[in-house]
């Protein structure tokens, strides 16, 4: 992602991460391109906020969004004005975006929740309060992502997800379960994936992205379910979902069998990096 | 479906139905229009069979076909002869299905199993042992349905139904649980679900059936739930799959759940004749 | 049960298995410990029907018993007289049960439904049409198990076998997530036990039969899940048990799913022959 | 509680609460039965903390507890010293317990979770990092509760908690389908439970809390599932199981679905404040 923002984006970049190899290594490969524009390392996120006004973040869950954000001594709270933007791509509880977001309102700046979906082609999942902030991010979103959709106020980005995550885990193991009764009750598999893909039971975990290998070509199923998106993250945002879920008081049955069975999944030897369709062959593989 | 084959067709009509009053308000209605083509009413299933090469049967369950077929002293059976094809269209064990399938093969005639599936435009999934016996039924069928989908041998159009209607009973509740969480949380249901229908969380039962009332007009769901296809069915062809898994040793978690949950609405006062979209519903009301 | 049986009983033994040295093994057995009552071996069902007036049939699943007592040339059916009393103690379906023993009541004689359970201790669970039924069978059963209990009216004790074995492989498994949860959040396994088993948490699969290595000796998750009820067992029969819920509009949520985990566990290797407590170490294994 | 601890201890007694009204009815209470021992009203947290060096609290939900303890102006936390002893007996998530017990413990007192289980006959579950904090605390507890159990270090008696009650709420459910199953194939439900009760399927939801009504009398199924322990109750005690099984990753499928149906049950009119074995009702009731 930084990538194609330092690439496409005329404004200068300013980096920070906790590793400082990533940091320099991304220096090093731009530089080596003969890129006139410079990259600034940042020593601290308070650093990042008082050089930077458009602040783009992407961390591993919600405890590291509300240290950097707001608990640590350095964190970007310390260093934003009004003239702030803060675009959180992070995957995290909707309550934390909608409880840091607060606070950096109260502040004077202005809050997104951007997450992002997908592999080849990312979409980002924006929740902002206002069309003026959407249009504000949406530039710098478009520099990285193909998509950019604004699904509602704060929060709607990481709700739009969480949400579109469990279905896509439902729909996965649905898909998984059935190709699975399928071929051993002796149907050919791409001859039943067509069939469903042109029937009610089609959808994006059957026709774009099947779990049976070989029915498609280019997809993780038929590479050893190497790349793609791993269990381990679906088994997190299936967690961010059914907890949501429980919040809310919404009943979601399905939603915590795959909650379950995605945790199951990335803490099985030999799955915990597969892509997320790699359920087929433990499935496939518990029934010989 | 047989108001098409009569309009349709060539052939000579014999109708045969246990239920007198349908068979003569289906004379009744043709009649009055003028068609100049009879219909004949036979007493009993043989009589079909010695006066019909191709028969089409359309019944309840397992145990109507091996009567009809099989075990009835005036069943099909003892009807046939080598001229017979039989195309049967009832959703059954397709065990059953094998069973009867060889008994006419002993007979010297042809069997094709060809369950239904769909609403306004039917689609037929076919079984048939050979290109031929495919060829042979199809313009029959095409009066009928709009797709005439050849799946593999004999019980293979059961089993891609019932694969298919697995799949979309899962692909329903994971719709129905992901827009009561979204809409709980404080999305708009429509535009959730025009995300969802862009994202990886695509599905026939988000974009074509959405069982969130208003989001498509003209789907049950947006008519109280009426028309479609009921609880009840979803429930019985749901037993079917997971029958069949547990036969074949295939683990149908999801699946499981799935028919349990149907079971529950299909014996639920005021579901027992709801569009299974009625899920939908069943999940907000509790969630008051 | 046959080895107690002829040890016990005053009554002549007559012994028929489609393996003929498990019946030479048998006779062997007994011979060699010099005793001097009689063991026949018959050649088909019907010579034991016809030889003996008592007859205790145990058989793998429905359609064996459909075959023994019905469907062969050689069956049961043909050898009975009203003098014959005919206890099955095979698990299978209900539906099976009354089918089998309505033949035989129409031939005169009477007919038992006794399903056996428990390791050690065996428990016969029957279903009698009469008191005098029950009373006739209980010596020859009190040979062979400690507890004969009157369930019902035929296909009572299919009934009360499948609802039992249901909840116990719910129970088991709810104990194998239980104890592992707590394992894993640092609990002493014997003290959590010791405390479940005096708290509302409470069962014999706790109690007596706890599936954590080393909280209870002599059983089989301390002697490497080796012995007990196996896996296989335990898919049959929640299998059994779902189905008949099927039948009967029973919902059973929980049970569908413990059949699903147990069939899983029945085709996943190095677990078809563990005993069913073996759920604890698949959770666990995974869960490194 | 309070009553049990002010008639049965010699100890004056400090009384604090939100609700104002409950503090001046327990006082009008006590003081209409002539008892010379004074209750004394304290108007704050802090206020408690310093005027008692035996502090006992029981409160909702973890935020209430955060609150009372560490984030209010006036919390606990300001007032306690070196000779206070804090015994916390809500249900909670038990990382606030052990975040609470630690700034506690920093302040140089002693901390102790004794969350609290069971109806007529209370059972305290103490998590206490010492055998000396643990006996300083059990006479207290001794005067509300029947069973003072040590389950552990700090927060042990949290996890113990919520392992009992997940296992509970799976075997109540599983009960609930088991006694629903057996009564629709047409057992008599008294004598099933005495067949269970005696069998493997055996629990303490089965032989001392019944679920289906008339088996057991002097229980909440035979008064309408009236008192006993709610299903609100009984959705928050398995989501905090759940919670800490997926940050503990431990798999609960069971446990994941029986939270999932005691949060459908505890939003679902007329269910929200029965008994939790009113499971068996709402099977019964979805099944006619």
């Amino acid at each position: 992602m930084a990538n194609n923002l330092y690439k496409k984006s005329d404004s200068p970049l300013i980096i920070y991460d906790v590793n400082k190899t990533a940091l320099e290594k991304f220096t090093f490969l731009h530089e080596s391109t003969l890129s006139k524009k410079p990259i600034l390392h940042a020593q601290t996120p308070i650093e990042v906020a008082r050089k930077a006004s458009t602040i783009i973040t992407m961390l591993p869950a919600s405890p590291h969004v509300k240290r950097v954000y707001l608990e640590a001594q350095d964190s970007l709270i310390h260093g934003i004005d009004e003239n702030s933007l803060l675009i959180d791509s992070s995957t995290i509880d909707q309550n934390v975006t909608k409880e840091v977001s607060k606070k950096i309102i109260e502040k004077g700046a202005r809050a997104i929740d951007a997450p992002v979906s997908g592999a080849a082609n990312l979409t980002f999942m924006v929740g902002a309060s206002t069309l003026e902030d959407f249009n504000r991010a949406k530039p710098y979103l478009s520099h990285m992502g193909k998509n950019i959709i604004h699904c509602g106020g704060l929060g709607a980005g990481q709700i739009t997800k969480i949400c579109n995550n469990m279905l896509l885990a439902i729909t996965m193991i649905g898909v998984a379960e059935t190709m699975n009764l399928g071929v051993k009750l002796g149907m050919d598999p791409k001859l039943l994936a067509n069939i469903l893909n042109t029937s009610s039971g089609r959808c994006w975990s059957s026709d774009s992205y099947n779990p049976c290998p070989g029915v498609l070509s280019n997809v993780p199923s038929s590479k050893n379910y190497e790349g793609g998106f791993n269990n381990k993250l679906m088994a997190k945002d299936t967690k961010l979902a059914v907890n949501a879920a429980n919040d809310a008081n919404a009943t979601v049955i399905l939603g915590a069998i795959a909650q379950q069975l995605y945790s199951l999944l990335s803490n099985t030897v030999g799955y915990e990096k597969k892509d997320f369709s790699s359920i087929y062959r433990w499935l496939n593989e518990s029934n010989n």
